[in-house]
C-alpha cells in the first residue's frame, strides 16, 4: 500500500525549499497580490480517503481550470451541440492563438484554449436561463460545497483588460461561431475564470473525472464515456504548449490555470489538486508541475 | 499628344460590354443594393485638364480608399508618431490578417490594411478634438468640395457587423498599440469608411499624390517627400494580396475599396478614379482593374 | 473476465462489413498494390495470452510505426542526446509540416513526425556501426522473430520519390540539426519505414511499452520511466493531426502508418496491432481506427 | 540639369565616412574574405552618359541580383511557361520562406525569392541546351562584355552548404513544380548566383529595364511590356522583407544581393549599381541602401 501522506509531506518539504518559485501572473492586480510562498496539495482517492498538505484549504483564482468545469457542464447538457463548433486537437502553438483560429475558419482547436472555452461559454449562455448562477450552482453541487463563489473584483478586472479575449470572441463572431453577443458571452466567461476554490474543493470537483462521471454522492453527472473524453482532452490539451511535456513528465490528465493551480485525475484511482502561484515561462505553475512529477514518480502511478 | 477622351471612351465601350462584372460586396445591406452596371472614370491631369466617362459624378462608398486619406492627414500633422507603430511592408497574406499582427506583436504591416488603418485612426482620434468633423473637413478641403459627407447608415451597419475589425482593434489594444478605447477608434474608422465620393471627387483628392503634395489650389498639404512615400505605400500595399499583380499589370500607385472604387496617381502626370461595383475574388473592382490596365496600355503611361 | 476472442470476432464481423474502407496510399507502387480488403488484429496480454482475428499474420509495410521503434532503440542507447534536438509537443498542424520546423529553428515538434524521426535516425546513424543491420537486429530481438526484414523495393521507391523528406532533412541540416549527410540519414530512414511486419509481430514489439520496458523474455529493454514516456509521446503525437481525436475516441497510446497499420498499448494490460490498408483523409487506417474504438468500448479498457 | 558626378562624389564622401558598415555575409568563405571598405557606384543614363565613383570597376559576387537576369532571359524566351508556376506577389515574410511555399502548395510568391528563382532556373534548364554557357552568354551579350564569368569556387561552396536551397528545391519537387532533377537545377542556380560583375557591368545589364527592353546596342531584348513588368516585380519584391522600406525610402525598382550589390533602374532615365559589402539585418547592403536613398533625394528623381 502507498503511504500517500508521507509522499505529500516529502513533496512539501522538497518543493517549498526551491528558491526559484516562478513568476506570479501580474496582468490583473488581484492576481499579483498573492503570496508567492503559498503551496498546497489535496488528494482524494476513489475509496473516499483524503490527504493534504500545506495551504490546501486556501481559496485561489482557478482561472483556466474552470474551462474543464464548463466543458463538463456543457457535455452533460448539450453535448450534441459542441463538437461541430470546437475540435479536440492539441493547439501546439505557443505564439499565435488567433492565427490558428483564423486559418481554421473560426473552429477553435479544443475547448481548453481561450477561444474554445469562449465557444463553450456561448453554448452555456444559450442553454441556461441564468448562466452565471446556474454554473456556480453546478460547481457547488458537484463539490458538495455551497460556499464556493465568484470573485467579482477579479471578473471586473479581466473585463477591463481582457482585450485578447475580446479579440478572440469577435473573431469567432466574424466566423459565425458565436450565437450570443460578445459582451454577454465574455461576461459569463470572465466570471467562470474568477471562481475561487481551494485545492480541497478542486480535487472534489475533479473527482467526477477520476470516478467515471459519478460525483462524491455517487450521482452520475457525466456518462462514463464523457468522463473518459474529458480526461483525454485534458491530457492532450490541458497545458497550453506544454501538454506534451506534462504527459511526458507527469502522465496525468489535468488542467492548469494562471492563478497557479493544477487539477488532475488518475482514472479509477484519485483526483488531485496543487497550488503554487509562481508560473513557469509557459504559464503553468512551476512548483505545481514539479510536485505532480514527483508525486507520480514516488507513487509510481500514472496513466502510462 | 494623348487623346485621353477617346481612350476613356474606348475603355467604356469595351469594359461595359463584359458580361462577368464580378460580385458586389454583400456584407452590409447598403453596399449590396448598388446597381452592378454602374461604371465611371474621372481623370485629372496635372495641367488642370479633366476627362470623364460614364457615372463619374455618382457618389459611392469609398470604403478602404479612405485609408489613404486618413494616412495623408495623419502624415501632414503627426508623421513622427506613425512609423514606430505601423510598418510599411506589403502584407502578402490573403488568408491570415490577424495572424501576422499576432506574430509581429501588434505592429501592423502597413497603414493600408485594416489593422494599420485602425492604428492611423487611433492616432487621429488622439490628435483631433472632433475627429469625424475635422477629417471630413480635411477631405472637403483637399477636394474643394464641401458637399462630401459620411453615409451614416453605412457607418452604423459596419458598426453592427464589423466583428473582424473589433477583433483587430482589441488585438492591437492587447499589444498596447491603441491609445484610445476600441469603441472610440472604431466609431471614427467606420465613419471614414462610409465616406461617399464620386470618381470626380476622388481624383481631386488624389491630385495631392500626383502633384507633389500640392492640392488643387496649389497649397502644400504634404511635403514632396510625403507625397512620394504615400505613392510608394500605395504601390506596394494598396491592393491587398493583389498588390504585386496590380503593379505588374497596371503600374500605378493606387488604392481600392470594396465599394468598387479604385483611385490612383501617376506622379507628375495625373490622378484618376474608376468605379465599377463588382469585385474579383481578391476583393478589388473587377472591371476597375481592367479599365486601369487598359488605360496604362493605351496611354503607354505608368511609373515603370 | 473479458472474452477477448469474441470481442475480436465481433469487431471483425462488424468492421469488414463496411463498404467505405478508405483510400489506399498510392504514392509508391508497392503500397498501392495491397488488397484493400485485408484486415487483421492481434492482441497480446501482459499475462502472455494472445488473441487474433483475420490477416493477423500477414506482413505489411509498417511505415511510420517504425518511428516508435527507432525512438525506443535510441532512448535505450543515447537518451541524453535526444531531447535537446527534438521536442515532445504535439504538432497540431496538418498543413504545414516544414513551416513549424522553420519557425522553431530546426527543432522538430516531436520524434513521431517525419522531421523528428529523421533526427532520431541521424542519432542512430551516428551511434551505430551498421545502422540498418543493427536496427533490424533490435526489432528482431524485441519481437523474438528473426524473420522480420526490410522490403528493399519499398525503401528504393521511397528514396526515389521522397522529396518532402529530402526537403525536411536539408532544412534540418541548414539549422545544424543533422550531423550526418542527408543521404546517409535518409537511406537509413527509408529502410526503417520499409520494415514488413504482421499484426502479430507488431503487438510483440509493442509489448515493451505495455510491459514497463520488459520484452517478451522479461529482459529490460527500456527503463520503466522510458516506457512510460514513449507511451506519453504516442498518446499526444502518434496520429498526426488526429492525435486528439484518437485519444478522445480510443484512449490508447499508439502509432499509425500509411501502410494501414496501427499499433497501441494499454500499460500493464496489453499491446495490440490492427491492419486495414484503407486510410481516412488524415492518413490513418480508417477501419483500424474504428476497430480500436470499438475494442476499447467493448472491453471498457483505456488509459482514461 | 543635374550634376550627377558631384552628387556621386557627395554620396561617396558622406557614406564612406560611416563607421558602422554592416556585416559581411559569412556563410561561404569566398564572400567573407571581401574587404568591408569597398564602395562603388556606377550610373548609366539613357542618353548614354556614364558616371562613377569608387570601386565601380571591381567585380563582386552578384548573388541574388542574378535572379533578375535569369528572369529576364526566361521571359524573353518562354514567358508563357512562367506565370502559372510562379506568382508576382511580395512575400512579406522574413522568417518563414518555406512555410509560405508549403501553404501555397508549391507556387513561389515571386521569381525574386529563392524558391521562385529556382523555378525560373528549372525553366531555363528545360529550355536551354547548355544552360550555364547560354546564360553566361546572355549576360555577356546584354552588357556587351565578354569578360564576365562565373566564380567556380563560389558556386562550389554554395553547393556544399546550400541546404536551405536543397530544401526548397525538394519541396518544389514534392509539389510537382520542378521538372528537372534537384541537382541539375541547383547546379545551374548556384552558378548563376556566383556570377562576378562590377557596378559598371551591372548598370549596363540593368540598362535593359531602364530602356524599355532595348540593350546598349539598341537591340530589343525584352518587349516594352516585359521591361515594365520586371520593374514592377523588382519594386514590389526586390528587397526581401524590406521591399516596402526600399520603395518608401528610395523609390526605384531594384534588386539586392548578399554580396553587397544593389542594381536599380529609373525607367526612361537611368540604370545604376552600387556596391558596399556590409549588410543590414535584413540582408541588404547597408551603405548601398543609404547611397541610393541619398541619390534619389539629391537628384529628386524616383518613380514616385
Amino acid at each position: 500500500m502507498i503511504d500517500y501522506q508521507s509522499i505529500l509531506n516529502n513533496i512539501y518539504a522538497r518543493v517549498t525549499r526551491e528558491t526559484d518559485k516562478g513568476k506570479i501572473a501580474k496582468y490583473i492586480p488581484e492576481l499579483s497580490r498573492v503570496d508567492p510562498n503559498r503551496f498546497g496539495i489535496h488528494l482524494k482517492l476513489i475509496s473516499g480517503e483524503e490527504f493534504s498538505v500545506g495551504d490546501s484549504d486556501v481559496g485561489f483564482s482557478i482561472q483556466s481550470i474552470s474551462k474543464v468545469l464548463t466543458l463538463s457542464m456543457a457535455m452533460s447538457q448539450v453535448e450534441a451541440k459542441i463538437w461541430n463548433r470546437v475540435d479536440v486537437e492539441p493547439s501546439g502553438n505557443p505564439f499565435n492563438h488567433l492565427s490558428l483560429l483564423e486559418l481554421e475558419e473560426g473552429i477553435p482547436r479544443n475547448p481548453l484554449i481561450n477561444s474554445g472555452a469562449i465557444v463553450i461559454a456561448d453554448i452555456l449562455v444559450s442553454q441556461l436561463k441564468d448562466p452565471k448562477a446556474e454554473f456556480l450552482k453546478y460547481v457547488q453541487d458537484i463539490t458538495g460545497d455551497p460556499s464556493i463563489s465568484y470573485n467579482l473584483k477579479v471578473a471586473q478586472s479581466e473585463k477591463e483588460t481582457g482585450f485578447n479575449n475580446y479579440a478572440a470572441a469577435n473573431l469567432l463572431k466574424s466566423f459565425n461561431n458565436l450565437n450570443n453577443s460578445v459582451d454577454a458571452v465574455l461576461d459569463f466567461y470572465f466570471h467562470q475564470c474568477s471562481l475561487e476554490m481551494s485545492c480541497a474543493q478542486l480535487s472534489k470537483a475533479f473527482f467526477l473525472f477520476a470516478n467515471k462521471g459519478l460525483c462524491l454522492k455517487n450521482v452520475a453527472r457525466l456518462t462514463k464515456s464523457q468522463a473518459k473524453r474529458i480526461n483525454a482532452i485534458m491530457l492532450t490539451c490541458g497545458f497550453y504548449d506544454e501538454a506534451g511535456e506534462f504527459a511526458f513528465e507527469v502522465g496525468l490528465p489535468g488542467k492548469s490555470g494562471v492563478g497557479g493551480g493544477i487539477a488532475a485525475s488518475l482514472p479509477n484511482e484519485f483526483s488531485i489538486a496543487v497550488w503554487a502561484p509562481g508560473l513557469n515561462p509557459q504559464g503553468n505553475s512551476k512548483l505545481g508541475m514539479q510536485a505532480l512529477e514527483r508525486f507520480t514518480t514516488l507513487t509510481n502511478q500514472s496513466i502510462f
